[in-house]
């Protein structure tokens, strides 16, 4: 399990989630009180959107209460948009490739969760991935397989469904090849423009996500867990979607169940009733 | 605080304490049960003793959990003295020249604990240093110089009242400096041929140290916590120390409290007398 | 390309090899002298046989000449037979996972070339591995694919012919899928008794190899460059196969274009004539 | 000896310094053409300003070239006066500590070149330091240490001046302690407003240095070797400093033999002569 926390809204130091609240990130890093583990020293990274359309991105290995860089980064740079990360490691070892964001041309991706039995799906889930997407795969971890899952699933043209499709054929293989599937799974991802947040389990233990206002004018911040007592953070329900843009937050159900083999199956099913 | 596990005896395989044992130190680099911080994940060494007089010696940043060379070096190697270490920083960053156990020519050093106001107490320290002990500081621990601090005193030639005399000239200076003194200092320190341990501090609160026959054939362990719950270890009172060598395990009175002026002091009062 | 030295015979420090010689493999990090790059500093690694059938193994991501570590270890350890290697990546970002030699239950592996086109490749050839070899992945480089591939092939019974299969094998899928091939291949690889060499390449330039008698009694060293000008280096001719074990050094030819399906076609072909 | 380049102007990404030009820093980390080394892989270091008076850092110790961060991070951020710099070790061990530039407050500070002797001055020098500076140093650097002193020296009043005072300081001491003197010295500092760059040697051989426009607007880039073959570089004579600010560039000699105590003689001198 690992947390993270994800901003959109008029530009703010990155060490507003990243360092200064009482629970800041990197307060979680060595002591997160909403999760399976305290301590999420595994790594860490930050991606941020600035004039490009792609994000800069800062990622490494060490535990980040005691990365240097991290604490200058973050006090040093302003941002309209970013994802932070601090990891405990489920699967994959710990180095820079397997540390969140996870990021495709303009789109970043982070994640907390996990895929049970995930050694047994990972080739039938690089299977499903074109060439472009399948050299894209720089680490080992279910959450970056995940991702590129859905990018290819067509995450660029209708997120919310690409991801629920990604999760829901995971689910589908699972059960398949382990007779069982348990995908838990907290996500923030983003084009640079909407940042979508998504909470959702196969079981009933979803991993916690909250949401409250920040830096004024419509702004907002998702994160795993609180980042101090004072701010009134609203917990996201599971099953859940939330939509953050320019016209503030909107909400939707995040079901994996609708897959795309159901979908043709009933689209068939008048024809076959002919 | 830190934990460390140190080893005299037939030679074993480093991974009897550090990977092995249900509570293993790299068990305990993320769940110690006995220190004031259950995470210790700012970095670990070994130093071992093989065919040469001076050690062989590993260290790196990474969490002890999550570094693969360190299990396999302690899979691999074996050794009739070794000294193994897990770091919760206090004073100096997280780098590799800050890891225990320091070498300085065949000895070795490694220790849990902390020096009060040390930031106070750095310069009048490292000006005790001769040339060759000052070149010698290659990290900025509180721990390192409390070495080069005994090596200077005289460790080679009589082990424990130097790293007395070391401890005993910090509290005095601290007395000096800031009106007050606090060493807490659980240490282990060899010339590749006796393990000395110490366990000691200036208030009430000596941080724990532990011994237990191990290897057979009058092989001893000394640890800052137990690595199992089978085994009868012993805790070490506070105010001892503890040597090992081919004739087994002795102990002795550990007080700082002699220091040489007092002596000279002493020496001197019969020639006043006249 | 990469710099390599290999082992085997009575026990010798690991630093006779790594950091004693005049051009030693730490000196060959910075100015190696008869390969394409001068520099090799994308990490380093070693794997050495002791006590335990299965090797230990060390590997780092900064350059050799710069890792105390290395420098410690090598001076500490002694070993009858031991790999290596120091890197200048051509595929795979610096981190660990690609650094030499590769570790498979008792066998290494460490390799100097490369696999022209391997982006095109990487795809067919882990699609070659069973399930236990997939999930054996750790990194991302062509050597470690390759020595997977050999070990798929029977590398454990058969070593010369199945690594000749592994490239004939790349060499073929390289013609059919960009319509042409080249593998340069300069490999050392054991299974912890004897010690294997090939020197190999698709054109006529294959990197250097050569080899000398080293720590009395029989024992030989394999380099791809000369570690001094004392030593009476003998160049191993390209298209050869070298293979050192208790009776001495042995040299075989050493051709990937034997194929299992050409074999089998001409087997067959007799019987076919009937 | 080091490679290194600095901008002042208006706002450009730090990636035209650091990785476009054909022969940018990154190029530079691995073929220096007008160094002593070629190689400058001992790592690297940026520092930016943004809105903040303090300017954010960067530093990590993997050769400039592998480093994904640094490619981000460049490609990423916009910024009106930065220093960046690629590390080749000749004091100090290879860790973010002794990378440049190196911070305090609002200024920062980076090097190239070296001073001989240092082991034999490293004391003496630190000495200077009252506490506040003496507390600052964090590396092993002698770059690190002539920052520091030329802090102590009143670098924040007098820049050139203060720089001046630190190294004739440090030529005085190693005439009295070793009976020579030498250092070497092209250097880059700022405050976050003007930017200062010095070139000089105690002997004939000071490191190179050139500046040119660049970004439009009065903006200048100073460098340790020039980043192309287009620009029309000037190269800076040795003893000189370059100033820039909003009113461009400016030069002026730098001679570290006006020391403190010639000048009090001087003031004194008439004083004497009543």
């Amino acid at each position: 399990m690992c947390r993270w926390a994800a901003y959109r809204g008029e530009p703010i130091y990155l060490e507003e989630l990243v360092t200064s609240p009482a629970h800041s990130l990197i307060e979680q890093s060595h002591c997160a009180t909403r999760a399976k583990t305290a301590t999420n020293a595994d790594g860490f990274g930050i991606a941020w959107y600035g004039d490009r359309p792609e994000p800069g991105r800062f990622r490494d290995v060490l535990p980040a209460w005691s990365d240097c860089n991290l604490k200058s980064l973050a006090r040093q740079i302003k941002s309209p948009l970013f994802l932070a990360h601090v990891r405990a490691a489920t699967h994959g070892s710990t180095r820079r490739d397997n540390c969140h964001p996870f990021v495709n041309g303009t789109w970043s991706f982070m994640h907390n969760g996990q895929i049970d039995h995930f050694d047994r799906l990972r080739r039938s889930m690089e299977s499903m991935l074109d060439d472009e997407h399948f050299n894209a795969r720089a680490g080992s971890t279910d959450s970056e397989l995940l991702f590129l899952l859905a990018l290819q699933f067509g995450l660029r043209e209708r997120p919310i469904a690409a991801m629920a499709e990604a999760i829901g054929f995971v689910e589908q293989i699972s059960r398949h090849l382990t007779g069982t599937a348990r995908v838990r799974f907290t996500a923030a991802f983003t084009d640079g423009q909407t940042l979508y947040g998504v909470r959702y389990a196969t079981d009933e233990h979803a991993p916690t996500l909250y949401a409250a206002p920040m830096g004024g004018k419509g702004g907002y911040c998702l994160v795993s867990e609180p980042l101090n007592d004072e701010t009134d953070w609203v917990e996201i329900p599971a099953g859940s979607a939330v939509i953050l843009n320019a016209n503030g937050l909107d909400a939707a159900g995040f079901d994996p169940a609708w897959e795309p083999e159901r979908e043709t199956a009933e689209l068939r099913e008048p024809a076959m009733a002919h």
